[in-house]
């Protein structure tokens, strides 16, 4: 094994709440709460609903755990693999930059189910969602930029992220981390290719990352051995899945740099790629008063992964697919202001406006954007007006992002949006989750969680 | 789509059981009872008691399909989880040579449990298992060699191959092939990083590629749609996971070329990249009437995967590692003629004289072997004798391959003896799973098979 990998699991055997620093935990409760309302935010929309059947098919009728968007009892896997599902599918999930790791969708669904199944109480979820984060935001800067270019990094990784958090709540020692990083590492998988089709694989990646780590984490504790150098041997994740892997990454300042208050709130409701521009236009229109007639043309300026990403949909067919359709999204900003999920399910595909706003917006990449990319997401769009002038809009942290986040009263705002938006919950329901999710730390059992 | 993965999506759904040759029906039989015995050879043993235990931790406590080591019940997806971790354990079940592809321990698994959960027949079996075969070859080698330096193919393939046998018995139509493809591809997984540490995660592969392809199939008869493009898209498998990959292979004479009938037995109990060394020691030593104890050196002249597989294990620490161990499988044949079950647990590390012939053996790259790999696996031996003469011996087809197969005498007697093994069934029932298994074309349901 080599020394980061050993520095990473020594670390993550050896975590305590004690060491995790105040601001640190309440931003793992912001997270918390940020994800609990991605995943009720899906109840009834397609594909959530065939997740749900497949669980009442292939699982028992009852169980430790609870299924969020139905609110009924499985065992752990499968309430990790339909909670997976449900919060990465209206794209309001948290990100991690230089990861370019959704970590909430795959960290958390597989901490709460294996903290149901385990008994565990709110602290031993938060040291353990901590670890999740810390683990898989520092795998994928690891696997680096060639390994996003095919494979959707919240997948693969996703499956270590999850099973590192299951393992935390097991109180896993340095090896039996190491055992299970060589179980989780051997089953990553999941690749871009569905995005050019609009395919459900999305929510099947994450769905399956929680629960693929799940399982590894207690065929782990059962005595299952693994790879002892999955991320780093000769036949391992990155000789076979990288072509710029960075091990020292694995161990960057580990127990000083907290990567998982780095994390981006997503404001938009589309995918990240789109944030920077679409910040960038809005401030621009803002400060130059311009409405959305006013501008001929708008060319944003991006990174090359926007590019890889989104330049695959030219028209959007569906509302998922417009959150992948820079155009899309810009002419949600310039018409309505916002692009949340009611804009897009309410406009995006419907008013004939945002379609012909979609045909001005063209990207192109930019080395400044791109050099700094992924630490760094900057937004910058170039405009031609109608009268015939050139503006330039710039933001250098999209709305979200750590120097830029939500506060508390956002989120909650957000939340009972998102809820509103499902009707998973009523509004009482809803503010009571608040409650709860505010007083994590002192929950012996989660079972309130549901 | 590809013209390839459209002829390969469009044979699949077409297939009937008419069309398959009879030669092929009853070779499908033999491979099947081979399967079974590797199974419930593996009863009792490491790691497989943690995946029954496992499945009963998150699955039901009954269901329609069957455990086979236990005879439990459970839900399909439990059921093709463990048969398959199962069935890979003693290195007894079925390869196809060119694509490097153990079928048999993926197709079937996935098969029965949802052949038991749909109330399928036999000849339905037979059709889906087919098609599995068919399927799964082709894309195995389709993938090619760069594929199988760093991905177990078994575990990666296996999941389309698994899904492609689930999906016929849900009679799926080509679009729904396609889907199915995706689905299963984007979950594709397996890394040989394991091997150099003796570690688990072999068994974890086949269970997981199982119950992965069954996953997909049940959810793509609920709706879920996948990539159209999974095999050769920009973002695919081939794109991530191979540089040598060959899109003709995947519709290569569908429906007049059964791949099938291609696939070979294991004779011995060891990696199947050893069969061909130790077949054609066996020979010379019975040619030339010579015994263990002549034996000075023996220079195996192999393809470069036998380096890449065996090159890790020098002194083997556990049985399964000593049927990665090329010395320990020759001295096994050099000093009681063959390399069982019984003499891998008997003999391989307890017996000083396997060990000390394990040192006088060495593996070299042969230009020839290497050039006719992966569709001829070629025997050749350097034997250095103790009085000094040197020796050739070569053999041209291992004992199990299609040009050299088993009779169903031979079967049956190969299956009471893993049976034997395990003292998972009595005699009798090994008997009656015998009679059942060459009955099959005939059976309305397949409960019987437990």
């Amino acid at each position: 094994m080599s020394q980061h990998t050993r520095a990473l699991t020594e670390f993550l055997a050896g975590l305590t709440y004690e060491q995790i620093p105040e601001p640190v935990l309440a931003r793992t409760e912001d997270l918390f709460l940020d994800w609990l309302g991605s995943a009720l935010a899906s109840a009834g929309s397609h594909p959530i609903p065939l997740f749900e059947r497949y669980a009442q098919k292939m699982g028992p009728a009852d169980g430790p755990a609870r299924i969020l968007v139905n609110g009924q009892s499985s065992s752990a896997y499968f309430a990790a693999l339909v909670n997976a599902a449900s919060s990465h599918l209206v794209e309001q999930d948290d990100l991690h930059n230089s990861s370019v790791l959704h970590p909430a969708t795959v960290v958390f669904p597989a901490a709460l189910a294996a903290a149901q199944d385990l008994g565990k109480s709110g602290r031993e979820l938060l040291v353990a969602s901590v670890a999740g984060y810390e683990a898989g935001i520092r795998i994928g800067e690891f696997l680096g930029r060639s390994h996003y270019r095919i494979f959707h990094t919240t997948a693969t990784v996703g499956a270590l992220a999850a099973a590192v958090a299951v393992g935390k709540l097991m109180d896993f020692d340095q090896q039996q981390f190491t055992h299970l990083l060589g179980s989780a590492g051997t089953q990553a998988a999941g690749l871009w290719e569905f995005l050019r089709d609009a395919a459900d694989s999305k929510q099947l990646h994450t769905a399956k990352a929680a629960a693929d780590g799940l399982l590894a984490a207690y065929l782990t504790a059962e005595g299952l051995t693994g790879a002892q150098n999955i991320l780093e041997g000769e036949q391992g994740m990155a000789a076979g899945m990288s072509r710029d892997a960075e091990p020292s990454k694995l161990s960057d300042r580990l127990g000083s740099r907290w990567a998982l208050a780095e994390t981006s709130f997503k404001f938009h409701a589309s995918c990240r790629h789109t944030h920077p521009a679409a910040d960038a236009l809005l401030a621009l229109m803002q400060r130059e008063g311009l409405g959305a007639d006013d501008i001929a043309s708008v060319t944003t300026r991006v990174h090359q992964g926007a590019i890889d990403v989104l330049g695959r949909v030219t028209v959007p067919q569906t509302v998922h697919q417009a959150k992948f359709s820079m155009g899309t999204v810009l002419g949600l900003i310039a018409l309505y202001g916002k692009a949340g999920l009611t804009e897009f399910h309410s406009h995006a595909l419907s008013d004939p406006r945002v379609g012909e706003f979609r045909e001005k917006v063209s990207m192109t990449l930019d080395p400044e954007v791109d050099g700094t990319y992924p630490a760094r997401w900057l937004g910058r769009v170039e405009v031609t007006t109608a009268d015939g002038r050139t503006l330039h809009g710039a933001i250098d942290e999209p709305k979200g992002d750590p120097g830029n986040t939500l506060s508390r009263a956002e989120l909650e705002d957000k939340f009972r949006r998102l809820v509103q938006f499902s009707v998973a919950r009523s509004d009482d329901e809803a503010g009571a989750l608040i409650d709860t999710v505010w007083r994590l730390r002192e929950l012996q059992r989660l079972d309130a969680l549901a």
